[in-house]
C-alpha cells in the first residue's frame, strides 16, 4: 500500500511577524504520521490572495490531503474560504447547516458572522466542537482554523473522512557520543536499512553532549532491529545509550 | 524605498514528523522585521535533495534573501550544504577557513567532521560563536544551523551582511469584544488606512473573550493614528480596550 501525503498551509501574517508561534504543523504532523500519512510539506503564507490561490494549487495537486490552518473568521484578514473558492474555481455559498449553528452562538448573525458560513459550493463542513463555527473540506483540502484547540477540534472531526496508511512508528535512542564521532557508523547502519529513516538530533544536556537518534518506519520488527543494531554499535565506540 | 523580502526553508524531517517544534521562523520573522526585511514566506522540506533544490531554487529567484535552517551536521541526514551547491550548479570544496574552525573543536578531523568544512564554492563563511562550525551564505542564501542557539548566534553573523528596510513597526491593542462584533468597523479602518496592516487575532483569557488587534506599519506615526482610532471606535461600540 502506498503511503498518503500530505502538506500544511499555515495562513496568517502573525506567523511570520513572529508575532504568533505556529503550533499547529508539530500538532498535525504527529498525528498524521498515527494515521500513516506522511507530512510531506508545510508552508506559511501571508494573508494575499494571490500566494494563498498559488500555494493552494500547487499542494492540492501535488499530494493526498492538503490542510490549511488560519483565516477563517469574521475580519476583513480572514481570506481563506475566498481563496479556496478562486483556487476552485467555484463560488462561495451561504450553507444553511452553518447557518444554523452560527445561530446557536446566541450573537446577533450580523454580515461579519454569517461571513463565517460561507463555504466553496460543494464543501462539506467539518464540525468545530470547541466554539461552534465549522471548517470545511473540499475535495481533498481541509480548511482548520488556526487557533490551536479549534484546528485539534476540526482535525479529530476530520479523521473519519480521510484514507488511511500503514501507521508511522518511531523509535529514539539517546547516545551520549558527539554526532562527528558515530555518523559514518550511522551512515552504514541507514544504508544498510533502507526501508527505515534514521535521523541524529544532536543535544546538549547539563553540558553532557550527544544525540537522540530517531528510527522511523512503518515495520515494528524492522524498527526495533535497526535500535538494536545503533545500540550494540554505540556501545563499541564506548557511548553511552538509553532507548527513549 | 522598496522593501527587501525573504523566505525562510526549514529543512528537516523532525520538524514534519512532530518530533520537533520549530522556533526559527517566529525568531527570524520577527529579528528580520526589525531590520525593515519583510518575512514573506516559510516553507518546510524533509531531507530529500529533489526537494530541497527546488524549493530553493524557486526561493532564490522570488525574494531578496533566504535563509534555510537544518541540516548542516556531519550525519548521513546532514545534506543541505550539498543541495545548495546543486541548486547554484557548483562544486562543494573544502573551505580551509572552515577546517581551522573545526580543528580547534580538539576532536579528530574525520570525514564526518571534515564535511562540515564543505561549502558550495563561492560561499562566505557564517560564524558560529556557540559551536565553532560555521554556516554560510552564497548569492542571497543564507545556511543556517536548525539548533536555535546556533541559527541565532549564525543570524548575528549574518546580520551585517544584509541590505535593511524601514524597520516594520507594530503596536497592539486588546479589545474585550468579539470579531463579529466590531469586524465591519474595523474593516472600515483597514480600507482608510491601506499603508498599515491591521491584523485581528481572538483571545479567551479566563473565559472573557476578545481580540488582540495588531497595526504594522513603517510609519511610526501612521501606526499611532490607526491605534487612537481603533481605540476610540471600540469604545463607541461599548468596548473595553488595552493598548499593550
Amino acid at each position: 500500500m502506498s503511503q498518503p501525503t500530505a502538506c500544511i498551509l499555515v495562513i496568517g501574517n502573525e506567523i511570520l511577524s513572529g508575532k504568533t508561534q505556529d503550533a499547529n504543523i508539530q500538532f498535525l504532523g504527529f498525528e498524521l504520521a498515527k494515521l500513516g500519512i506522511r507530512l510531506e510539506e508545510a508552508r506559511v503564507v501571508r494573508d494575499v490572495p494571490d500566494a494563498i490561490v498559488k500555494h493552494l494549487n500547487e499542494c492540492r495537486a501535488k499530494f493526498t490531503y492538503v490542510f490549511t490552518t488560519g483565516g477563517i473568521g469574521p475580519t476583513h484578514d480572514d481570506i481563506t474560504a475566498e481563496c479556496v473558492a478562486l483556487a476552485f474555481g467555484v463560488e462561495l455559498v451561504l450553507d444553511p447547516e452553518a447557518v444554523e449553528i452560527l445561530k446557536r452562538g446566541g450573537r446577533p448573525l450580523n454580515d461579519a458572522r454569517l461571513k463565517m458560513a460561507r463555504v466553496p459550493r460543494g464543501a462539506e463542513l467539518v464540525a468545530n466542537s470547541v466554539s461552534g463555527a465549522p471548517g470545511f473540506r473540499i475535495d481533498n483540502v481541509f480548511v482548520f482554523a488556526g487557533i490551536p484547540s479549534i484546528a485539534r477540534a476540526m482535525f479529530a472531526s476530520a479523521v473519519p473522512m480521510l484514507v488511511k496508511g500503514s501507521p508511522i512508528l518511531s523509535a529514539s535512542v539517546d547516545v551520549y557520543l558527539r554526532e562527528g564521532d558515530f555518523a559514518e557508523q550511522l551512515t552504514q547502519i541507514q544504508s544498510a536499512n533502507a526501508a527505515v529513516e534514521i535521523g541524529s538530533y544532536p543535544f546538549n544536556r547539563d553540558g553532557r553532549l550527544g544525540a537522540t537518534l530517531v528510527v522511523r518506519g512503518t515495520d515494528r520488527a524492522l524498527v526495533d532491529r535497526v535500535v538494536e543494531k545503533i545500540v550494540a554499535t554505540m556501545a563499541a565506540l564506548g557511548g553511552e545509550t538509553k532507548v527513549v
